[in-house]
């Protein structure tokens, strides 16, 4: 597979890590890369213009198919062209398949070979994905990026449940490559395989056999010890095709990037940086904090001394804190602009440091 | 009363209507004027940029004394230099005095001569505010106007307990001046009197003879039906002093606003718009609308076409819907955006009138 308008250019590595530009027609993606989260077509409390200034300046931010498939629905964003009209959202975008939610959220779900049938878990009303319904989904919603449909079975399966789902990937994202796409809509194959590294590189040659624009790994960071997922990093990562992206789905912390980072991942995203700050932990270069601490009451220093986000740059903690304990919902605002941008500086001199021949700059200990 | 560095210019007249600017050390406030209310220090949702930005270009915004008092509590206020440094803030504040809130909100309140024991309605903790206490806290908060404290009885109160407000608000009207305030700090006395005419302007000549930089009708858009309110603006607002500022507290509706400003009030403030805005009820140029409506739903179209906010120049009714819908965060700030912007554009077209000797301009009855 070789969409027309995607390439990945590889500029250096150091290592294992990688830096590169993922070339795409709404624009590139420099790699490494954290792509937020938006969920419903909203990156929780963000404009896309505080997305897509400094120090964010999000390259690209994920849409969930399961989420917006039920809500708007279908016929609202194609009213709007596509997920980039509905959102006003003018930079790439990725759409995930609708398979994980659809295990991890719905109401009920019943697989067979074809697909899935579950209940919506707004309202239990019966609903139906099939490889060839998430591609047609994911094409009205009009993404840069495609994800095939894959079965996510728990971190804990047993081996039959792994191989049937890595067979049932297979077997689905074949289907996935054969429909018709919009022009500019590139597609992502996901390795499953649980933890077992022989699975893992098995599942990865049948995904490449068929062949994608980029490779995924899926099925991680689903509740197994973090010694365990960076385990199947190093063993993995780099022996995933050289000239396309590979991406770590809904992966982590600030130390989960950094491994990745180092075992040669270029894409992640997760709810993390923007869940968490609406929690009120907040990723700093001194690690991370709970804002609501009652050390922080009268504390009129920024949140992070080194970063220039317009919430430390504005605010003192003593502020932040104050609007946390009111439920003022400025602070889930201003906490959002500041861990997105931490996540964002944190890519930034990861791939910084693989340009400049460095080896990546450290991540304290306490924003694992 | 004459504060350094404040004074009001009339500019124009048009009927009882007036356009002028209220000169404070902290820059000009053009009039009639609507103020926005950051209760807790925060105008709901909104950043101190976007309220500096046009089309909202928020000229002062307000406290609330007993809200601020409670949480996060006077010390850290103080560590901020007051709240302009705390809510980074640059533009002038006004402070109420904190009576209506002891009145309206607290657990249970014990009014005597000398001020007012009452109970938080956050944890039953005991306070006291006095006059001398309300000064001493709009002191520390800082900002350019402090009002009054004062005793606002209920809409529908006997002519012996509206007497008795009036006379107790007169006798604390006396001990709030003579309490030295910071420099740059005015003060404005509140007229009380209920919805009797003679009593209003009787209570009005008790304050003008104490002296105020700036006069504020208290105890209105309490309950009583709009007419009632009318009627009582069109008797007094224009017999308030001329060369100092008129001020409607809590007040109101655009029709409110209309009415006010014809009968010659100068500045208003009121939690509707945001308010509303976060509730999913947005003022328009054709009038107030409920974002939720099913017929929405599908609206490709913006919320006001005639609106240049960045709500309505970015997203669709349909977006909009979905996202209050959904519960998502990212409304909230939307929809305020919006309403401010609606209410900072209405005054400024009454202004604009008044300055160009033509008739304030139509009111949407749907905005009543």
């Amino acid at each position: 597979m070789n969409t027309d308008g995607f390439s990945f250019e590889l500029q250096a590595t150091r290592g294992k890590a990688r830096a590169g530009i993922l070339h795409t027609p709404r624009g590139d993606i420099l790699t490494p890369v954290f792509m937020p989260v938006g969920t419903l077509g909203s990156v929780k409390t963000m404009s896309p213009d505080e997305l897509r200034a400094e120090p964010i300046d999000a390259k690209i931010i994920l849409g969930n198919t399961y989420h917006l498939y039920l809500r708007p629905g279908m016929d609202v964003i194609a009213d709007h062209g596509g997920l980039h009209g509905f959102a006003n959202w003018d930079r790439p975008m990725l759409t995930d398949s609708g398979g994980f939610q659809v295990f991890s959220l719905s109401g009920s779900n019943k697989i067979d070979e074809d697909g899935v049938t579950f209940q919506s878990h707004i309202d239990g009303s019966k609903h139906r994905l099939t490889p060839e319904v998430s591609m047609e989904i994911q094409g009205i919603l009009g993404a840069e990026i495609a994800m095939v449909f894959d079965q996510c079975p728990a971190a804990d399966a047993a081996k039959p449940a792994q191989d049937a789902a890595m067979r049932r990937t297979t077997a689905w994202a074949k289907r996935c490559a054969r429909v018709e796409r919009p022009a500019g809509q590139s597609l992502f194959g996901i390795v499953q395989g649980g933890l077992d590294v022989e699975s893992r590189l098995r599942h990865m040659d049948e995904l490449v056999e068929i062949g994608f624009d980029g490779y995924a790994l899926g099925g991680l960071s689903v509740g197994e010890p973090p010694p365990e997922m960076y385990r199947i990093l190093d063993a993995v990562a780099d022996k995933m095709p050289d000239s396309t992206p590979r991406y770590l789905m809904g992966v982590g912390t600030p130390t989960d990037l950094y491994r990745g980072t180092s075992a040669g991942i270029d894409m992640f995203d997760c709810v993390m940086p923007t869940r968490n700050a609406r929690f009120g932990t907040l990723f700093t270069s001194e690690g991370k904090l709970h804002i609501k601490n009652a050390r922080f009451r009268r504390d009129t220093g920024p949140l992070d001394p080194a970063c220039p986000c317009y919430t430390c740059q504005t605010f003192t903690r003593s502020y932040l804190r104050h609007l946390f304990k009111c439920g003022e919902l400025l602070f889930a605002r201003l906490a959002t602009i500041h861990n997105l941008s931490y996540y964002a500086r944190l890519m930034r001199s990861m791939r910084n440091a693989i340009l400049e021949g460095r080896d990546l700059p450290e991540i304290p200990d306490a924003n694992s």
